[in-house]
């Protein structure tokens, strides 16, 4: 495990229903005195790196050594500065030192915890791929590849924004099926992705392939996505390249990148192949990935419209899913990425695409939970939503437990729809 | 026109066959001295802005007023640095100064011109589509959407290299129509993709649409793109989300940015559309953009063999064609990229996707060539091409030409094919 259970004297660090115990201690970026800073997230506060690095406590750690002091340097290892972090939070002797180089979490601004060079998402949730295509092909759902390929597309990198921004209702081309043409304005069918992501530490060179047993050493860590689509200019535009101005208005990530040496505990074999389902081509199989390169990570999508928040309700939880029922693990999709060569940059985002699991209430957008608005869902203050509407908020929640371990979570991805832009509106 | 024509003192720039003549002074950013420096070709030579600024040439030009120092500022405005730079290369009494400050193309290193944020690649060759979806549909080759819709993808930012780095094949998952089962290994359908791109120089806020009237004012300048694409991997990965492996291992761009002041005398109407066609929605529409929002520029690739290269033959050119074809104009695919509110940001690159003509020989591709390899092209010393074979290289060429007007050029665009990587190899 790397780390032994220490008492942290950050009291919130020690509540069980804490995100960020000392055993999280994820990475951010956040904005303090207009100057951007890398911390680490404990309980609820935030220990500011370049600080600590100030006041000689990380030695080079910060500035020398890049990701890899922030990260995990392979499976199970948990980095120096890490290490070094674990102390200065649980030795008494520190606090005087360390106490006045925390900052309040509710105080700051976080921002995106990469300059992220290019956003892929992927499509690793056989249940939702399956939901998705018997909307449109009743008989035969999955196409002939996705039990060979881990399909992915390349996702618009500059409209990433972190938890809290207001996301504003796209318009675009939409045609309705019985409509002689096509019309252009708001989108009238938005929708969440409930998706987690992960961030691209070591880079490989161009032309290089990234082996599946080398291929967590690149990952940094996880966060959660939600990717906001409009299902009607989807529906329209996406053939024959894919989706393209659907989601490329905005896509929201949680702010705090949970790494991988605090997921360890967590981990689980890839999801069982149904029977008769092909084994992975030889890129994509490693006895040891298949063993443990997936992660037990609980998944919630709650939703809060404006009625509700006029009335004081709070947030009302609409699925639950686990990161654990992908089709594909992390290791496989990052090998897949670099398989024609392609480089990984640190801090390029691979996303999983929508998490759905088998139950119905455990699928990640609305298109699968109302059938594309054939059955809405029944909110408990009686309105319904086939989609959403302006000034609904959906919040993402990710969180790990097992008994005889901290909870390790990804705090919050919440993101509340504003109207379309119009002339003169902002 | 705002330039007058003046004769410049740098020889090679008044030859009639030089791409960069006074008139052009294209942007480029190159390495010299392991520094990187912004430069503007002329003749067979770069003038280095930063010497010039260091020398007190440009005042404060080119520090402080970012892109639009460079690129001009709405249509047919050049821009006060390049009118400085034309003062310098012309006036004699500049000479003494400013000769010393001159690099030779040849001895350095070009690099992208920006850092890449996104890039994206649309389809707006309606002779492409065509050509390509008759090879798959064959009674219904166009898609509904097409008319309507600037169809476009998100593309690989991190793998664009600029024009003479080497091309690895990359390695994929391929099924050919008759095999029980996909199998991974190098492709044997490499192709080139004949292509332009334009830069983005002012962005737009996040959620902010650009009117068409005002999204030329957003495009810094144009350059050759080849987007080399595995047709084997494309065809059995891209259902449902697109063209992903198959295109991400590699795209080569020309390194010196034609501004669209240098091609104002180059524009021309729109292409016309066939009777019958629906006319552009409205948020696609300007009558400005109608008569002068397409450019008429010549392109031509040329295939030089590894056999071709050991007996000293000069490159054969396999096709020709322009980019005025296009059914769809720059500023209509900027203005529908920015539609939905999604931020374009400065340095991001979209590119115009596959130029075809309507005649055989002014197809951009293989793929399109040669039918999918069912009809080889004949090299003229006896060798034959379904796709690319290792050690060929593919040249790019693009100008402007009109009475009265010097030739307006873009460079080359080139990449020569390596074996893929193997374990040792490199």
């Amino acid at each position: 495990m790397g780390l032994e259970r220490k008492r942290c004297w950050v009291e919130s660090a020690n509540d069980p229903a804490t995100d960020f115990p000392l055993e999280n201690l994820p990475f951010g970026v956040f904005e303090s005195d207009d100057l951007r800073r890398i911390g680490l997230a404990i309980g609820d506060r935030i220990l500011d790196l370049h600080a600590c690095e100030k006041a000689g406590l990380l030695g080079n750690l910060l500035s020398s050594q890049g990701l890899h002091a922030l990260a995990g340097d392979g499976p199970a290892q948990p980095p120096p500065l890490r290490r070094v972090a674990v102390e200065l939070l649980s030795e008494g002797s520190h606090r005087p030192q360390v106490e006045p180089l925390l900052i309040s979490q509710r105080d700051v601004r976080m921002l995106p915890p990469f300059r992220i060079g290019d956003y892929t998402d992927f499509y690793a949730s056989i249940h939702h791929a399956t939901n998705v295509g018997r909307l449109f092909r009743p008989d035969n759902p999955l196409l002939p590849n996705y039990k060979w390929v881990p399909i992915g597309y390349h996702g618009r990198a500059s409209s990433i924004v972190v938890s809290g921004a207001e996301i504003r209702r796209p318009c675009g081309q939409t045609k309705a099926p019985d409509a002689p043409e096509p019309a252009f304005g708001p989108s009238r069918m938005l929708d969440y992705e409930l998706e987690m992501g992960f961030f691209v530490a070591e880079p490989n060179a161009p032309g290089h392939p990234i082996p599946i047993d080398l291929a967590e050493d690149h990952i940094f860590g996880l966060c959660l996505v939600n990717d906001w689509s409009a299902r009607d200019i989807q529906s329209w535009e996406y053939q024959p390249l894919g989706p393209f101005l659907a989601k490329s208005f905005a896509t929201t990530i949680s702010p705090w990148v949970v790494t991988l040496d605090a997921l360890e505990p967590f981990r689980v074999p890839a999801a069982p192949r149904p029977d008769g389902d092909p084994a992975p081509l030889p890129y994509l199989f490693s006895e040891r990935d298949q063993q443990r390169g997936a992660f037990d990570i609980h998944l919630e999508v709650s939703l809060l419209t404006a009625k509700m928040r006029a009335a004081g309700e709070a947030p009302f939880r609409i699925s639950r899913g686990n990161l654990r029922d992908l089709y594909w693990t992390p290791a496989q999709m990052l090998a897949h990425h670099a398989s024609n060569g392609c480089n990984l940059r640190p801090g390029d985002l691979l996303a999983t695409g929508t998490v759905s699991g088998a139950a119905p209430d455990s699928v990640g957008c609305l298109l699968e939970r109302t059938r594309r608005g054939a059955e809405p869902l029944q909110l408990p203050n009686g309105e319904q939503r086939r989609f959403l509407d302006d000034g609904d908020e959906v919040i993402l929640h990710g969180w790990c437990e097992r008994d005889g371990f901290p909870r390790i979570g990804f705090g919050e991805c919440r993101g509340v729809l504003v109207p379309p832009w119009q002339p003169g509106n902002d």
